[in-house]
Order: structure tokens, then sequence, then C-alpha cells
């Protein structure tokens, strides 16, 4: 059996004792942006939230690209998140290649070249990427000036987050 | 207190009760595109799924855009997931307004025009929204062909997922 179709047998379970009233009404005071990172599942329970609490951007390697700005503005533009949290973690899979590896290798893959992404922002210091995130997000003229950012660092080993300094 | 504040306090308690073989070695088989909602943190949990199972991608609407795609490609491709579920939501905020009005308000309130993101991708038909972000992934040259790419909509009330057909 499929994954998916697996996976749809579990939510046929689960839905049969299913709580309405989980997170109800969605009022996120936070936005959290992370990594897709499959140990980061439970994010939710390494800071003590419960469902409702927090908007969840996740994308490859925490990255603050147009598409999180895009997201981080509805968040706190139309749904009303006061704080923004980035957390980037330690043996993240963005560390182990290089752009233009994998570029290459998907050109030769498919015979397609040069379409978009342009990018895949993988990168080699954990804690000087998380830096730019936050400048990145801090400098975008649409974000609302009295809104915190911080940048964290999750460590897979010890389930500890760490603040990065800016 | 800050909610981050809070938040860290929370996860020094979880990190002295932390299991580092929580989803190790990570091997995903599945990735997942889906909205940065509050109320879909558990979606592990609504599908079953196992921390380590699942990479997870989120933003608001589960939009197919660049960055999910440079995701998705980072997933299946580096990663080695072999199944792309996509899941919208009923109830979604991208219901709730209108592109050209979000941009409207953010370019009145900040006095800054014209910046990046470009559109924010709110939409009126969950069903049909879903069906187009099934194909924009399918048609994308550099996802392998022999990758299945399901759309579903996730119902906030009943906690079931539907799928959409293509």
């Amino acid at each position: 059996m499929s994954v998916i179709d697996e996976a749809l047998k579990a939510n046929e379970m689960y839905a049969q004792h299913f709580n309405a009233d989980l997170g109800r009404p969605p009022s996120p005071k936070l936005v959290i942006v992370t990594c897709m990172d499959p140990r980061l599942t439970h994010i939710s329970e390494m800071l003590g939230l419960e469902t409702g609490d927090a908007d969840m951007i996740r994308n490859a390697g925490s990255a603050i690209t147009e598409d999180s700005l895009r997201s981080l503005l509805v968040s706190t533009r139309v749904l009303g998140t006061q704080e923004i949290m980035i957390i980037n973690h330690t043996d993240c899979g963005m560390l182990t290649f290089k752009d233009e590896e994998l570029d290459a290798k998907l050109q030769k893959l498919t015979g397609t070249a040069a379409v978009a992404p342009a990018r895949f922002y993988s990168f080699t210091d954990l804690v000087e990427n998380t830096r730019e995130q936050v400048q990145k997000v801090k400098s975008h003229p649409w974000i609302a000036k009295d809104i915190p950012v911080r940048g964290f660092v999750y460590d897979v080993n010890t389930g500890k987050m760490q603040e990065v300094t800016v």
C-alpha cells in the first residue's frame, strides 16, 4: 500500500474521535518559520504550544524567500500574529549539498535546463544563515517595525533552542 | 512575558526529557504541502505519521510557489521522499481576502509600494485551487514523473481528508 493510502486509513480512525473545538477560534499570537525536516514535526510540543497558538511556515532550510515573506505578511497583517520566530536546526539537509551541484544533477537527470527555482538556499554556516534570515525579515518594508523577529538554532541532539544574537 | 520567551521556558522543560532517537535516522518517505494555519499543527497525528516519517512544507494557503517547488525538489531529489501530498483545508484564511485588497492595505499602512511578494495567492474555490496546485507540481520538469502527486481538502469540522480528483 502507498504511504498516502496508509495515511488516509489512519485519518479515518482519527476522524472518528475528532474534537472540532481544537484550536478554535484560530487566534495565533506567534508565527514560526522552520525547516520541513521530518524530525521537527513536533515543534509545538518542543515549545509548549497548543493547537491554535501558532502559524507555522516550513520549507527546506527555514529559508526567508519571497514566499516565506508572503506567508509572514498574511500571518501578521491578516491573521494578527505579533511575534516572529525563525528556527534553524543542527544537522540540516541544506548543509549537505551545494546549489550548483543539485542544479547540475537535475539538469542532467531530466534533460531540462534553467527552470525556476533559481536557487535552493543551501548554506554552510548555520548561525550566520539564521542571522541573515532575521535581517531579511526585519528589513522588509511591509513587516511592521514593532514585531519582534528572533532567530534560533534547534539542536536535534539535545532538543534545546539556542537564540542567535543578531 | 512575550510569547517567544514563554515558549523558550517551555523548551527548557521539554529538553530535560528529550529523546534524541526521535525520528532517527531521518528517512522520510512522504512530503506534505499544507497550510500554516494554527489548527493544522497536528497534521502528523491526523495521518497516523510518526516523527521522521514526512517532510512538511507549510505556507499561507498550501500554495505551490517557486519556493514550495524548491522544497519539493530538495525533499524528493536530495532526501529521497517518494510521494507528494498537497493538503488544503476548509475555512482557510486565504478565502477571506483578495490579493489586491491586501496589497492596497500594505501600501497605505507602510507608505511603500511595489515590493515583492507580487502575489499573495488568496483564492475563492478550494477544490479548484487544490486541483491547480497538483497540476503545477506534476507539470514541473524537474519533478520525477513516477512520483504520485495527490491533492486533498481537510475538513476542520470533521477532521477528515477528502481527495480531490484531478
